[in-house]
C-alpha cells in the first residue's frame, strides 16, 4: 500500500471531519438524497460520456495504483542487461526462451529472437507504448472528468435546493437551515472533487509518466542489444533515463 | 444501443427528477419563457458559430454514437490479414475486386491494386485520416461550446430575470417566487451543459480516437501487405494497436 | 448571406427582447452610460492590444465570412485538375497565362512557369499558407478578446453601480432600482460576448480552416502536376482532403 | 507613439471616470490603503515570481512597444536583396563590411562571410531566433502574470475588508459604506487586470510575432544569398512571409 | 539569496499585515481550526497526488531556489571553449580525466573520451535533458496543484462555516462574527495560493528553463568538440543561447 496515498487520504478526513465537529452537530452535514445527487450524478453522467468497460478499468487502476508497489527504473535497466549477456554468450535466439511478466518485454524478445529488422521492432514497440499511453489517459480522464462533474451537480443541488425554498418563504424561521441544506451538495461536490477525484487522477498520470519510462528503457535496449550488444554502451544509454541521484552503478546490476 | 449510455442518462435524469420531487411542488420547476431562452439561445449561437451543415452533422452523429455498435479492433485486423492472404494466393490486383463499407479501406485497395507507391498510398491515407479526424473535432465542438453557451444564457436569463424583480420592489412577498423564477434559467443552463452537451461532446471524442485506431490499422496494414505481404510479421505489427488484454491470437483471426 | 448565421441572430435576439418584454418593461434594461461602459471599454482595450489595423480588418472580415459565400473544395480540385490538364497539352509554360482571383494560385503557377524545383514551390506556398493562418489567427484572436473584455467591463461597470449604491444607503427604497441598473452592465457584458463576439470568432476559425484546406489542395495539386502530371493520380491525391460524402466523382470535374 | 494604444488608454480611462463622475462622488472610488494591497501585492508577488532583471526587462519592452515604431517586413526584405545584390557584385566576403543595427543580420553577415556551411549558419540563427521567442515570452509572462495576481489581490482585499466589517456590525449604518470600501479592491483588481496588464501581454506578444518574421525573413534570406544568390527567387521565396496586401512589388526594393 | 525574491515576500506580507492592522483587529484573522483546514488540507491531497518522494524534492527544490545562486550561461560557454582547447592541445582522451561538479558535462566528458559516435552521445545527452525536465516539471507540479487545492480548501471551509452558521440562525448577534469567520479560510486559501504556492511554481519554471540553456550549451558544445573542435566556431555556436546583451566576447572566455 502506498503510504503517503494512506497518510493522505487519513489526515484529509481528519482534519474536514474534525472541523466539522468543532463546530457542532455533524447531522447538519448529513443529506442523503444531497449525496444522491452529487455521487450518483457524476456516475451517471461519467457512464454517458465513456463506455462502461473504461469506467470500470479506471476503477480497478485507481485500486491497483495504491495497493501495488510501482516499478523501479533501475531494475528495469538491470534485466535489459542481463538480456544482453544472455543473448552475447547464447545468441539472440535464446531471447525467445525469456520467462517475464511484462508483455511488452515478451513481445520485445520476441520480435529479436525473429530476426525482426531494427525498424520493425521500433515501430511496433512505439505503437504499443503509444496505445498504452492513450488507454492509460482515458484511465485518467474518467476521474477528471468526475471531478468536473462533481462540482457541478453539487451546484445543480443547491440550485434546486435554493429554488424549493425561495418558492415557500412563508416561514421565515425555515430559511437558514433550508439555505444550510441546499449549501449541503456544494460541499459534497467540491470535496469529492477536491480530496478524490483530482488526486486520483493525478497519481494515475504520475504513475503512467513512470510506466512509460519502463517501456522506454526495454525499447532502448532492445534496439541496443540488435545494434551493438554491448553491456557498457547498453547501460550508458539506458541510465540516462534515470535521476542521477538515483541511478545505480553497473556494477550491481551486473553481479546480480 | 449503447447500455452505459442508457443507464447513464436513465439514472441521472432519475436522481433530478427525483431530488425535486422529494423536496415540492415540481411546478416550481418548470418554466417555459426560460427554457425557450436557454435551449433558444443555446442553439442560436450554435447556428451563428456553425455552419448549419455541421450543426446538422453533429446532431446525426450524436445519434449515431447512441444507436451503432462501435467496431472492434481486433476485426480490423482479422480483415487485414484476410486481404494478405488473398493477395498473396491471387495477386494485388485482386484488391480491387474487394467488397467493404469502408471508403477507406476501398481506396487503399484501390491504391494497391493501380500499382501506386508506398509514398502516394501513405500520403492519401493520411491525408484522409486528417480530415476525418478535422471533421469529427468539427462536430464535437458543436457540443462543447453548446455546453458552453448553455450557462452563458442561462446567467443571462438569471439577469434578467434579477433586474425585472429589482426594478418592482413594492410587493416584499413576491421578492422570493420571482428570485426562485430568475435562479431557474441557471438551473436549466448548467443541467443541459453537465448532463447532456458535455458528456456527447466526451463520448463523440472518445469514439472518434476508437475510429482513428481502426483507419491506422488499415493504413499499416496495407502499406504492410505492399512491402513484404506475411500474415505473421502483419499481425505481429496490428496487434500492438491493441491492448494487450483485449488482443485476439492470431489462429482465431486466420482461421476464418 | 450567410443563412444559418442570420437565422441564429434573428432568433437569439428574438428570444432575449421577447424574454425582457415578456417581464415588463423594457425601458429597465436601457442604460446609456452602462453601454458605452462595456461597448467603449472593450472596444478601447481592444485597440490598446491590437494594432489599429488588424482592429479595422478583423470587423472587414466578420462582415466578409457573413456575406460572401465560402468556397467549395470540390471547386479547388476540379481547378488543379483543369490546370494539369492544360499542362499537360500546352506545357508547363502555359500555366503563367493563367487567369485567377486568387494570388496563391497565380503565385503557385508562376513558380511552376518559371521551372522552380519541387522544394522551392513547397516551401514559398507552405510559407504563404503559414502567414495567412498567424493573419486569420491575429483576426480571431480580436473577437476573442473583445469576447473576454466585454464581460471583464460588464463586471467593472457593475462594482461601480454597487459602490455608488452602497455609499448611499439613505433611501432604501432605492436600493431596488440602483442595484437593478449596477447588474445591467453585467447583463450588456455577457451578451456582447455571448452572443457576438464569441460566435463571430468561432465562425472566423471555422472558415479559415475552409480556406487553409483550399490552399493545401491547390499547394498538393501543383507538386502534384510538377511530379507526375497524371489527372488520375491527382484526383485521388486531392479528394482525400473531403469528406467521401461530399466528394464529387472525376467524371463531373473533368467534364468541363 | 503608437496612435492605437494612446486612443485605446485615453478613451478607457475617460469612460471609467466618466462613469465614476456621473453616480457622484468620486472619492467614494479613492481608497489608498486599498491600491497599496493590489498595486503593492501583484508587484510583491511579481518579483518573487520572476528576477529582478525579467520585471525591469518587461517594463522597459513596454515602455518600447508604445513609443517606438513597429519595423516593416518589406523593409528586411528590401535589405535581404541589397546584400544579395552587393554580395553578387562585389562577392560574399564584402558582407562582412555591412554596416546595421541588427545583431542578428550582423551575425548572418558575418557567418556568411567566414565561408560558414549552410547548415551551421542556419543552426546559428534558428538557436538566436529561439532564445529571443523565450527572452520575449518571459517578458509577456510578467504582464500575463501582473493580470493574473491583481485580480487576486483585489479579491483578498475584499476579503479582509469583509471580515473587518462582519466582525464589527455594532452599527448597521456603516455596514454600506464599509461593504462598498472592501468592494474597491476587487474594482482595482480587475480594472488594472482588464485595463493595463492582458492589453499590455497581448500587445507584447503580437509586437514579437512580427520581429520574429523579420528574423525570418533575415535567416532565409542569408541561406538563399549562400545558396544561389538570385535576386529574383530571393524576392519570390521572401516575399510570401508578408500579406498580399501589404506586399510590395520588387521593382520598388531594388531602385533604392 | 535571491534578493528579488525577498524583497517580494518581505512588502507582501507587509502590505497584507499592514492592511489589517489598519482595519483593526489582528485578532480577528487569526482562526486555527481554519488554518488547519487550508494548510493541512493542501499538503493531505497534494501527498495523495504524488508520491512523498516528490512531495519532499519539491521543497527541497523551493529552498535551493531561493537560496542558490543560479548559474550564468557565460559560464558554460567559456567551460566548453577551454574544453575545446583541452582537447585540441592533449586529443579528447584527456577529457575523461576533466573535473566537474556537473554530472551531465562529466558524462558527455567521459562519452567523448570513450570514442562514442556523435549518434550515440546526442541521443543519451538528449535523454539526460529529458528525464530532467520531466522530474523538474514534476517538482513545479507540486507546487501548482498546491496553488489549485489551496483555495479549494478555503472554500470548503466557508462552506462548512456557512452551513454551521445557518443550521443555527437563534442568534442575529452571532451572524457577523460567524460569517467573518467562514470567510476567513477563503481568505488563507487564496492568500496561500497568490502568494507562496503559484509565485514559487513560476519561480522553478523560470529555473528549470535556465537551467536547460545550460545543459543544451554542453549538449552542442560536447558534439561540437566531437566534430570540428575549432574553439571559434564553438563560440559562435553556442553564444547564440544567450541573449545578445548579455553576452560577453570570445576574448574575455579564451584569456582565463
Amino acid at each position: 500500500m502506498d503510504i503517503a496515498s494512506l497518510l493522505g487520504i487519513a489526515s484529509g478526513i481528519f482534519l474536514i471531519v474534525g472541523a466539522i465537529f468543532l463546530g457542532g452537530d455533524i447531522h447538519n452535514f448529513i443529506n442523503i438524497p444531497g449525496l444522491m445527487i452529487v455521487g450518483g450524478g457524476s456516475l451517471a453522467t461519467t457512464l454517458l460520456t465513456f463506455q462502461f468497460r473504461d469506467v470500470f478499468a479506471a476503477f480497478k487502476a485507481a485500486y491497483f495504483v495504491f495497493s501495488k508497489e510501482k516499478e523501479d527504473p533501475n531494475e528495469a535497466v538491470a534485466i535489459m542487461i542481463s538480456l544482453c549477456q544472455i543473448s552475447r554468450r547464447q545468441g539472440l535466439l535464446e531471447l525467445s526462451k525469456i520467462e517475464t511478466d511484462s508483455g511488452f518485454l515478451k513481445k520485445a524478445c520476441g520480435l529479436i529472437a525473429d530476426g525482426s529488422s531494427n525498424d520493425v521492432i521500433r515501430n511496433a514497440l512505439i505503437t504499443e507504448i503509444e496505445s498504452l499511453k492513450m488507454r492509460h489517459f482515458i484511465v485518467q480522464d474518467v476521474f477528471r472528468k468526475m471531478g468536473i462533474y462533481s462540482p457541478a451537480f453539487g451546484m445543480l443541488g443547491t440550485l434546486i435546493g435554493l429554488v424549493q425554498m425561495l418558492s415557500n418563504l412563508q416561514e421565515p424561521s425555515q430559511i437558514g437551515p433550508a439555505m444550510a441544506t441546499a449549501l449541503l451538495t456544494t460541499f459534497y461536490g467540491s470535496l469529492m472533487s477536491t480530496m478524490f477525484f483530482l488526486p486520483i487522477a493525478g497519481k494515475l498520470k504520475a504513475r503512467t509518466i513512470l510506466e512509460v519510462i519502463n517501456l522506454e528503457i526495454m525499447l532502448e535496449g532492445s534496439i541496443s542489444i540488435l545494434d551493438n550488444n554491448n553491456p557498457v554502451i547498453l547501460y550508458e544509454k539506458l541510465s540516462s533515463f534515470i535521476s542521477a541521484r538515483l541511478r545505480k552503478p553497473m556494477k550491481e546490476m551486473v553481479g546480480r
